[in-house]
């Protein structure tokens, strides 16, 4: 005997008494939140120090597909996608937001698991949750979460203040999330197409499906960073592919750079799946987004210093902008960078 | 001849591309607003002073409906009612991020004004636009705002802080909005079910239309309760209507409260489409909600003080817990307030 999944509508609990379920259990950490949810506004004192303030809108059917994505993984992945544009300004996340539009689609015990992943993710990287809206839509799931931390003065990281010979710095390796993603659909496509159940074949790919699901944001880097004196002269996360997040910096800062593909740091899965597919590593790891590693770079009299954090790879340099933003082959033929990164707009 | 109407798609610019033709003009006025658009996030500094911040969804289909709301009455409104919160904690608005997400059927034009409309309120209220987030949706519109400002030390007024016979006021008048809404609704059906292309039949109702359509938050309020040196001891913006609003300060307070239908400010108009739609205008003031007044409660020692300020009425006030939340009829019976405000889980 199967036991029945207790399925509760929303509308049962109607919104305020929404809010209460899922916010009833929050505790507040930090000396920052002064009042958190229960208010027209949560209220913060940052006690002088600078605030750094970003948002990101997760969008059903665009930016995740419910078929392969499990609801805690994805309120997970919603904070933490945040946090890691708060560490790229060389920030410590304290607070975030949590908005979410939800369709009939979803009962109560859904909305949990998004829930759950969410609280998990506050707790993995010690942020408040401290407000939000709830909301009914017409069809699937929006997600916007807020996030809201402090920043040393004198340590903000911006995209626009790279200088000629900087050191390019990545943290972990790229293209996984991609992969991972690729693999996914996949799977998704041969089951669509399949009239008969089958299970989709993704095992020995753990780890870069673990990058698109339930990615990280690089807290350990801003720390190491810091506990090496380290800051940054530009840094930005990967979130669109290397290409496009580099592009920035370059553009932003009025400059150029060579990155070098036998320096792009790549995780056996990611290789192996790109094989597979018969998609180059290269191409996945410079277009590929969703990595949310740390791209930043420094002085080259820091070199030796950067050398001693742990999971930092040199990709390059950084130039005057007229050599422009070039990519050197392991061939030694040098490709113009091209911003290929995910837009939602394309065609 | 008719101008034809120019329609640029969207994908014709991309994420980017859009970025930086809606946010190109921006300019920043708040020494509070270290670094706006263009980055991981923005980054503010207040300096010491405490910042309250809110986020609100408005959500196509469930908050607005496109046939009779002008793009850009609805960017101006997306802010108003985010800026409405910062001033129900007695906080100045400094900052707004806004994030969309728009279906395919929406050119650069529409988003255009949207973005008029957004730029227009942020210009009205002087408020910094600092960030956001710009995507595709498969369906409608979805709109997400957050608001931040700033609040002086020992003059936040949260919800849950009355006192017994605290005074009720309120600003302007009540269920307006709620009534410009009745009126749109009507002439759409009546436009839906007629096979006759007919004018809506709005004419003379011009104020509450714009109530609804392109509402106000009362800065002007703050501003004098600050010049003559008022610190209500709660208060609330009224956006889900007076009964649930006042039940918010009632129940966080622990205290009750009595409120009577003869103080109940109500404007002409109010009225006679109340009477026109066999609506009882109180009913409409007590749960019509999206007023975006501010309710508040002030020391009875304060009434005096409080009446020196222009367009508050007094509609009762707070007592203690056991004495209910009650609304007093003109015949003098005793009704016990109920949360009917709008739910959009409601079935």
């Amino acid at each position: 005997m199967t036991e029945k999944k207790k399925i509760t509508p929303l509308s049962k609990l109607g919104e305020f008494g929404l809010i209460s379920h899922l916010t009833g259990d929050i505790s507040l950490h930090h000396e920052s939140t002064v009042k958190g949810v229960g208010d027209d506004a949560a209220v913060m004192d940052y006690k002088g120090k600078k605030m750094v303030v970003t948002t990101d809108l997760l969008v059903e059917g665009i930016h995740f597909n419910l078929v392969y994505t499990p609801l805690k993984h994805l309120g997970y992945k919603a904070i933490v996608v945040n946090l890691s544009d708060v560490y790229a300004m060389n920030g410590n996340p304290k607070q975030v937001l949590v908005s979410l539009a939800l369709s009939g689609k979803f009962s109560l015990e859904a909305v949990d698991q998004l829930y759950d992943g969410i609280k998990m993710a506050c707790e993995t990287y010690k942020v408040d949750l401290v407000g939000g809206d709830t909301t009914s839509s017409l069809t699937g799931l929006t997600i916007s979460v807020v996030a809201m931390g402090e920043v040393d003065k004198g340590k903000i990281a911006y995209r626009n203040t790279a200088r000629v010979n900087d050191l390019i710095c990545v943290s972990g390796d790229l293209g996984a999330a991609y992969m991972g993603l690729q693999l996914l659909e996949r799977e998704r496509k041969v089951f669509d197409d399949s009239s008969k159940s089958i299970q989709p074949e993704l095992s020995g790919y753990d780890y870069i499906l673990g990058r698109q699901l339930k990615p990280e944001a690089r807290k350990d880097i801003i720390a190491a960073l810091h506990d090496n004196q380290i800051v940054p002269n530009a840094m930005i996360d990967l979130s669109d592919g290397l290409s496009s997040d580099l592009m920035h910096i370059c553009k932003q800062s009025g400059l150029g750079c060579r990155v070098f593909q036998d320096k792009i740091p790549l995780a056996e899965e990611t290789e192996r799946a790109a094989n597979e597919m018969n998609i180059e590593p290269f191409i996945a790891a410079l277009n590929g987004g969703e990595d949310y590693e740390l791209l930043f770079t420094v002085p080259l009299e820091l070199h030796d210093k950067a050398m001693q954090i742990k999971d930092i790879s040199f990709i390059g340099h950084i130039t005057e902008a007229e050599a422009g933003m070039k990519f050197v082959t392991n061939q030694g033929s040098e490709i113009e960078l091209q911003a290929q990164g995910w837009n939602s707009f394309g065609d």
